[in-house]
């Protein structure tokens, strides 16, 4: 990765020199805001260093959040953006305290690496011990009897797979998502699940998950694939050895719920030369889970909206405002697009667009536009194209931070990224610098930049 | 990796579908050493796999260490081997505590991924906070003044690079071998090292290092390589910001030194059919680090080792004896080949061999052979060339566990495997099975078998 990380840069030295030549027979630069994101400074690379470097993990609701937002204030009125504030709201705050495992029982004890699920309750800093119920998948947990949950710790192992549009989430992560919340229900006293994620190293995923209404919250956590990998040969081993089976595990988890504290999003604009039409609005999220930096989830997509948006105001004026919005407390539980929605849902916007899916190439546009804007959908598509994006023909879903919106009937465009590799960094210890291809980053300005000329230049006519 | 190990599995089946089919045209199988280790059962995947499965990490010293004894024992028993023994030898013992660093100034706390170095002392519980004093190098370390050290946490960040004999070890490796001592003469309060490895996970590589006689020792840890990356751009951005410089670090490394504790080495042998011929050695090691389960370093040796040797007594009585040995307590000094040394150095050897270098493919033979052994080498390298492995033009170096007997002037032939990967993965929490290729294994095995059946019946005018 490294090897190719240098050898793009250098092709991108060489072509920059290149055109500076005055003796080269290229044409003219003329400042598009695609020349400027494909060949001006890399400011998505610096929004995504800096920002890792200088904050790192940005738990929502917590101290690094509002120290990310702050920096987030400065950096964006450096680069000259209009407008820039933060809009604080409240959120329920979960930390995180010890976290241990070991299989116990009928081997030799062995250490695995674990972290908890968000909402995941404590085992108290004594642990607790008890037998593994295993389940292949969580379908499989879903249609046990209660008798062979109750008072066991649950383990899921259901190995997820990646795939380029990442849609396996949805089908692996109800694991995490809901595994928790019928474990509970079922009288499970914890649940561990092998992680949602697509790598083979000692990094666990986490993640948030939820408990219904008047489900007590169990102990939850989530185990490395190598870890799962081995639970699931020692189960196999377990049945034939021990009389009556005991294939056990201890627990220490020792989360907290804070109560309510303070976080924000924080907002910067692009101002349109015609203060009569809506807005655009892109947008991100700022703050991160806490076992990595957040580089691919989410200051990357800080890094390339806010870079787009920075080529397109250099290059010429827009017609209409460019809203860039680095949501708070995101992963939590998208407490910071809710309050955007209640702040601004019934302000009219043109069209929404989020960039929360990595740092890999975008591949696909999808659009969810009026039926007027469909000759504004094949000029986006054929700037793109150049740059190998391909037009999907499935209704664009919008994002986590302006899902509200687009619930509500804003139109949507998706900027969809290569997500084969997303997985195995996605919330764990590795979401870091290094996970991010200057060159795959920089394609993405380059294609966000193309696509905002035009949906900020588009008529009134076109778009809402 | 998994889709390659499937797809390889299932040639590997199909392959053996087709030999024994009675209606196949394949000629009948003559069951050598060789047919059986590239189609009989996978016993070095076995051995593998269950160590690691059913004992996991086994530090030297350990009740771990000693269970994996007694596990060796009985599965070599099972195997079928002869003189099937512990060696016990007595050791000093280091085992690990809390591990925790933190980067606390200029900028906001962020943790660090970090472990404790084989003989690092405690910073006590509450940890030890001090300005850094940054090297580029192990190199740039040894020459700086005792000025620029006294009182600080020495931070050494040199990148190892991989190759595919794993010849840089030496080179980079220096800083973790020797760093420490250095650090600790002028006067540094503790020493943190980039990891000695060539990944990009948030994993940091254990290993040993020593301090002189005399020379106190400090608190000495490995920093994962993204932390490393964190570190070096903080220090860049640290020296301008800060004046006077404060680029500061929190450590909290509680190792103890247990004194002196029991470990052993496991010996067995294939009987040779003279018993006057002087005996094959070939040696593995059984103890492992404990972030990891010692899969490749060094569960797979053992398994590479084992395999081979039982194909050959299945295949043919050998003429000379093959000893098999598992050594203890490699890892934290070595003191298993000590012992084996003390114990066994005066009597003849024919040639020694070792497999430490995880489970990919053995590319590469050296030879170091008396004169009279040249036609023997000619057999060998024209045995292993089928299996890719070519004739190397530089002298075996042996190994750890059989360095005394080689120093001492036995034979050997080194058997080298490819390393590209190997520092990815060694001595860190990713040293699981899920890093062996079944595929690359089954190779060693093949060349092992090729190479033992030769051996073990050379003459006694060509091996002493």
């Amino acid at each position: 990765m490294k090897i190719f990380h240098s050898s793009t840069r250098l092709a991108g030295i060489a072509a920059l020199l290149l055109i500076a030549s005055p003796t080269s027979a290229s044409p003219p630069i003329v400042e598009t805001a695609v020349d400027l994101a494909q060949h001006g400074p890399d400011l998505a690379w610096s929004i995504t260093e800096d920002l890792t470097t200088e904050i790192g993990p940005r738990m929502a609701g917590t101290e690094a959040e509002a120290a990310a937002r702050r920096w987030a204030v400065a950096r964006l009125q450096t680069m000259g953006f209009a407008n820039v504030r933060e809009e604080p709201f409240e959120m329920p705050v979960w930390v995180r305290g010890t976290e241990e495992a070991w299989l116990t029982s009928p081997f030799l004890p062995q250490k695995l690496a674990i972290t908890a699920l968000g909402n995941s309750s404590s085992t108290g800093a004594k642990g607790i011990e008890g037998d593994i119920a295993y389940f292949a998948s969580f379908d499989a947990l879903a249609e046990a009897p209660d008798a062979k949950v109750k008072g066991k710790i649950v383990f899921i192992d259901h190995k997820m797979q990646p795939t380029q549009d990442g849609s396996g989430y949805g089908y692996y992560g109800r694991g995490r998502f809901t595994g928790p919340n019928v474990a509970a229900k079922k009288g499970a006293i914890a649940i561990v699940i092998r992680s949602i994620g697509t790598d083979a190293h000692r990094n666990p995923h986490t993640g948030v998950t939820n408990f219904e209404a008047g489900i007590k919250p169990i102990p939850a956590g989530a185990i490395s694939n190598p870890d799962a990998d081995l639970l699931a040969r020692q189960w196999k081993r377990a049945v034939p050895i021990t009389q009556p089976q005991r294939f056990r595990m201890k627990l220490v988890l020792t989360p907290q719920n804070l109560g309510k504290k303070h976080s924000g999003n924080v907002i910067a604009e692009v101002p349109g030369s015609d203060p009569a039409a809506s807005p655009v609005i892109i947008a991100c999220h700022l703050d991160s889970w806490d076992l990595g930096t957040g580089a691919i989830d989410d200051a990357a997509g800080c890094g390339i909206i806010t870079a787009a948006a920075k080529h397109v105001m250099k290059a010429e004026a827009p017609r209409r405002t460019i809203r860039i919005l680095w949501a708070g407390a995101e992963e939590v539980g998208v407490f910071g697009g809710k309050a955007y929605f209640e702040a601004h849902g019934k302000e009219k916007h043109a069209v929404a667009l989020e960039s929360d899916f990595g740092a890999d190439r975008v591949w696909r546009v999808d659009f969810k536009l009026p039926d007027s804007a469909k000759a504004l959908s094949d000029r986006i598509a054929a700037a793109v194209m150049p740059f190998g994006v391909v037009r999907g023909k499935q209704p664009a879903n919008g994002g986590a931070d302006i899902g509200a919106l687009v619930q509500a009937g804003v139109p949507a465009i998706d900027l969809a990224q290569d997500g084969t590799r997303y997985f195995d960094i996605h919330h764990t210890p590795d979401d870091t610098l290094d996970k991010v291809d200057p060159a795959q980053l920089r394609q993405n300005v380059t294609v966000w930049a193309a696509t905002l000329a035009i949906l900020a230049n588009s008529s009134n006519a076109e778009l809402p």
